[in-house]
């Protein structure tokens, strides 16, 4: 149907993918031990006449984020962002030149940023994601997301989701399961980009978050929900199975996660009665994205990883199971 | 198609109302004004070639629970579990028959209790409501739910519901709404039921929740979250707007409560750009349930109907708007 031109071969490959895609769940992965648990896992839960069947209300399914639904290298894309919007507040807090943590971010002086430790790494936070509303916000990162680019990659942050895991997705709703992010990153900056990129609605988007003050009157004359400089709750490590719990009320029977901070979530759902799906994302591939796992400064995976082996858990190699990692990568 | 005995002359009104729902809507309100502001809200949202149509992704819908979804009197539900639950715990807690304020549940002193204040009320919730797993707790709260009965109409709590806000809720999700329950009441409490009269699943509904500690291996060896006596989110006045912002992460556009404490959800829900539907729930019927407002130590409705009258938000009037109160009120 095709005559062969310049466009047409650049695009075609990506024809090819979406015509897989509906044949056949998973294309970007390979046709391996991996791909071959998923695949049987839903269907085992997925027969009415089995002891192991799952309810479609009860096909909960928990993703970590950074590292695993996207990537989080060299930092996180967050705290880019952060580091983004301290330098365009920088103007109009001509102070900042002169006082730590600030003047490591504005001359670009990762070492001393990353000697201020948690305090330093919590007033950028603040000064980047408080003292305004909750709608001026998803303004901002809105902004920020469509003009950013990754320095390595050199595209939108958001074209670094990874294909396979978009597929994964789309696979289990298709499934009827309803499918939640649960990260350590901000909720309200996960909600920004979670439906457009992951087709995950803001409400099934759990994180790590501020307190918010309610005022009746704002300063447009309409009430207005203020982020205040002040953690809330952090959805990490133990923190994960609680917010599961807070915000789901159901314990899932799928998570997958990539670090440490995940393994929690992991043991919570692994320890539910019936048949539980519990896999890590193993960062094993240099040539297409990075490499890492227990000496990882970001995305550090070490307890989880001999958890996982312990256990039996799904590792998956993204350098082996992965045909591609991102939507434009060649196979 | 019936012959008329005695069990088809009971049953008939049921199977009378059932047939009336499947050809039209809500038809346990009466067809006057709060109808006509619903059905006609509903219809003008859901024009795809108006102005002021939503995307049904955006269709979302909050509602109080205590006095909005069901009953609130004399006590709120949840308080009466929790004083029965002292009662039971009495005896391997001897210590409590003479401290305070569990003397005085446990002796009936109800305007004892009510003078311990805010201290006793919470030491009251804390000791029936933590240092158990949240597993543990669901089935506690699910044979409480399945024995307890109200003091004046004599059935289980669960049989309190209000019929026309069921029908309420059905209709909204026959139209592409999400519905959410916003409640300064126990999450965990609320889910237990929630589902099944209501029809809101565990991770739409939205109230107060306790710290949860998560422990890798539990009594049963196995990971457990366990209930703590310490407050972690207090989900009523102002803490509506940050808890809807926080579950749900969008502005309802259709919110409905019945006190002071859902002043906050109501104006947040109006403040948004777009058609808005605001109600309150007005108990003014003595007869089939109660009469109060103002000086209401219960679900107190004194600001809020200011606001309301001010802003011309729907008022319903439980006597004069519904044909029946609970599924098997006589018309």
């Amino acid at each position: 149907m095709h005559h062969a031109s310049t466009r047409t071969l650049l695009v075609a490959p990506l024809i090819a993918a979406a015509a897989v895609a509906s044949a056949e769940p998973l294309p970007s992965w390979e046709d391996g031990v991996s791909k071959r648990a998923i695949v049987e896992f839903v269907a085992r839960i997925s027969r009415e006449d089995s002891a192991d069947y799952v309810a479609p209300r009860e096909r909960i399914a928990v993703f970590d984020n950074d590292g695993t639904l996207w990537a989080e290298q060299p930092i996180y894309f967050q705290f880019a962002f952060a580091l983004d919007r301290v330098k365009t507040l920088s103007s109009v807090h001509p102070e900042w030149r002169s006082t730590a943590p600030f003047k490591d971010v504005l001359s670009g002086d990762t070492r001393a940023l990353v000697a201020s430790g948690q305090k330093g790494l919590l007033q950028v936070i603040a000064a980047s994601h408080s003292g305004i509303t909750t709608e001026d916000f998803d303004t901002i990162v809105g902004s920020w997301l469509a003009t950013a680019k990754h320095p390595r990659f050199e595209r939108p942050y958001t074209e670094l989701a990874y294909q396979p895991m978009l597929e994964l997705l789309d696979y289990l709703r298709s499934q009827d399961f309803k499918t939640f992010i649960v990260s350590g990153g901000g909720v309200e900056f996960m909600r920004v980009f979670a439906e457009q990129v992951y087709g995950i609605p803001p409400e099934q988007v759990i994180g790590s978050s501020a307190v918010t003050k309610f005022v009746a009157v704002g300063t447009n004359g309409k009430p207005a929900l203020i982020k205040e400089p002040q953690i809330d709750f952090i959805d990490d490590g133990p923190g994960k199975p609680s917010g599961i719990d807070r915000f789901i009320g159901r314990r899932p029977i799928l998570a997958v996660g990539n670090s440490d901070g995940d393994l929690q979530m992991l043991q919570w759902t692994a320890g539910g009665a019936g048949p539980r799906f519990v896999a890590l994302v193993h960062h094993t591939d240099t040539d297409r994205e990075y490499a890492y796992d227990r000496d990882s400064q970001v995305g550090k995976l070490d307890k989880a990883l001999d958890e996982a082996q312990r256990q039996r858990w799904l590792i998956i190699d993204m350098k082996h199971d992965w045909r591609r990692i991102f939507a434009d990568n060649g196979e």
